[in-house]
């Protein structure tokens, strides 16, 4: 299923950016980055609770935001992109 | 039919700052906002058609990305929030 994974982290203090950083790290393991606080990852059920449960303890919920989109299996027809393009889409095959 | 917005706009210059500006001021009148580059709305195709146009017509498409997902009507039990909320659900009752 795909899940698609927004943050809002801030980052006013040093501990603040540090947390971004984390934040963005953890979230490149599991999917792809298609915009600066936005992923999406492809992931089963335990997967997504366990990248939740690592998110949850990096933030600080006093000012910074987690949200996550379930998406279902048949996400490549609700989702379209003007612009920009950040990611690459992991299920569809590298071409060298 | 909920679409959920997300942009990227580069900010290094003056034009960025203002097309961001924009382009969030926009989404204000057709949704809510719930994290600084992620709007909720609640659209039928041609206001999103509308909204969509309007919103391409304001970024540069070489430096700034818009995402729009389709999440259908049955959204609320697709979404999870963690920390700080920002916006107001506008389908549910204000009460004062």
């Amino acid at each position: 299923m795909m899940v698609l994974v927004t943050y809002d982290v801030n980052t006013e203090t040093p501990a603040g950016k540090s947390r971004l950083r984390k934040v963005a790290k953890e979230c490149v393991n599991y999917g792809t980055r298609v915009q600066n606080s936005v992923f999406e990852c492809v992931l089963d059920n335990a997967q997504f609770l366990l990248l939740k449960s690592k998110l949850c303890s990096m933030i600080d919920e006093e000012v910074d935001s987690l949200r996550f989109y379930h998406l279902g299996n048949s996400h490549k027809a609700k989702v379209e992109h003007v612009g920009l393009c950040k990611g690459i889409n992991v299920e569809e095959p590298l071409l060298f």
